[in-house]
């Protein structure tokens, strides 16, 4: 048994979609979630700036004592996860190798679709995840830059004109290729789910990033016996980078619950890189 | 006459909407512009996020000898505006006033409509600015918090679907009002005036808060004896804290010339602000 807490990362509040599901299947666990509120998106952002900001994430998170971080972000995992992983001494999950493998498990005629952020698309990980384990696979990819800014106007809901538009023109190629699974290759896109299932209908299974990569944690702290007690009730805390009163109330959206009183901001400019060991200085 | 540089800023590119209208009416200054492209957009951010990044911004430029600023930031000038004045010693330009100046020279109607981002209109710097001018003005403000995420992905032009339906949206109730001039107020719309000029009728005239700066500086240097040479070719210099290759690719857009060789990063969130005159960051 591990009593110490899980970080959990994104650029904003993305990150949430994976942070229930593990909220679900881990209720012991204490999570500490950081949203980098102040800067995002990143999607649309140059990969060395992705990966500077996601050091600082990193070692944000680490000034607690912690077993795993969850990059709970499709940019970050699919940019930066080797340069994060070599870096530090803790395991480190990313959603795009768990959102992989259930690709291929669902696929049925190996034709298989990914959305994500521009930054995403052009780094092709989730292309080499899914070849590596299914050599043959038709692989689509599409960079679906105005998806981000439509989940956080919070513009998630059938019926809006602008998103179902938006929705069309993304996956129109998606869809023409016959794809029978399409990985949604950004933690802000669950949101989006219906708007995306409508359009591509009941014949294509929308595989979930976050969802996957909750599954995938708790597998690895089963197999190395980092679990916490199940019984006991899990503490969460929430940090973000811009105001925390802001973040509490559209996390409310995503989680369903009221954080406000466990939310803070966090000054994560200011959170130094030592770029020897990589260790956190506060200032 | 006065050869010091002038410092012009932008959360990113919008800025350079001004910038173009400076070089044209200024063409014998020096121009240091700063597009704060590692943490565009600026306009859902909380007022205190914004404050923090323009000071930074500002300590920025201020490392040139400059003999002025302007901020080339819909929701810089709507937010930030006075703090920067009282912490700094030289003279700072927003757009809010150019471009409330000219929306009362321009109407006939005294129907004056006001598009932003969420954090511009949430000041009703805009409002506060005109009515100060003409109390009987009726004044109709709308946030457009999509409009800045379609401008950067360059989706500007008559055709474009997703691009005219949610102009269509923002503007209706604008429209609606009867208004006869519209203040464009952020200096990434200007890119979508034929969108918005096609959809508000050539009845209605749009103030390009941009180009109102610009006119302003040239009068403010003018009455104060700060002009250079104007027969002179004033060399202009680009600092953006993402890429300066994606800068430049982008700016060609903007300013219909290659400025790769003078477009540089700068780590913006190294620049530390001066604790002592004033409290930075809270927490």
């Amino acid at each position: 048994m591990d009593i110490r807490p899980i970080g959990v990362f994104d650029s904003g509040m993305g990150g949430l979609t994976a942070m229930r599901q593990m909220t679900l299947l881990l209720p012991g666990e204490d999570i500490v979630y950081f949203g980098d509120t102040g800067r995002v998106p990143y999607g649309g952002r140059s990969a060395e700036t992705i990966v500077r900001y996601a050091r600082q994430d990193v070692a944000f998170l680490k000034s607690f004592d912690l077993k795993a971080i969850v990059i709970a972000c499709g940019t970050v995992s699919a940019t930066a996860l080797d340069v994060l992983r070599k870096e530090n001494d803790i395991p480190i999950l990313g959603v795009v190798e768990p959102a992989a493998e259930a690709a291929v498990k669902t696929t049925k005629n190996f034709r298989i679709g990914v959305v994500g952020t521009k930054a995403t698309i052009r780094t092709g990980a989730y292309e080499a995840a899914i070849k590596k384990r299914l050599p043959g696979a038709h692989f689509i990819a599409r960079a679906c830059p105005l998806l981000v800014p439509l989940v956080e106007e919070g513009r998630v809901s059938r019926g809006d004109c602008v998103t179902e538009r938006v929705v069309e023109e993304y996956f129109a190629p998606v869809k023409a290729e016959g794809v029978d699974t399409v990985v949604l290759g950004c933690t802000h896109y669950p949101l989006l789910r219906d708007v995306i299932a409508d359009y591509m209908g009941k014949d294509v299974t929308l595989i979930d990033t976050g969802e996957q990569a909750a599954y995938a944690l708790a597998a690895l702290l089963g197999r190395r016996n980092l679990l916490n007690d199940p019984e006991r009730v899990g503490k969460r805390h929430y940090f973000a980078s811009d105001s925390a009163a802001d973040f509490a109330a559209t996390a409310a959206l995503f989680l369903g619950a009221d954080i406000a009183a466990c939310a803070e901001r966090v000054d994560i400019e200011k959170i130094r890189i030592d770029t020897a060991a990589f260790a956190t200085v506060k200032n």
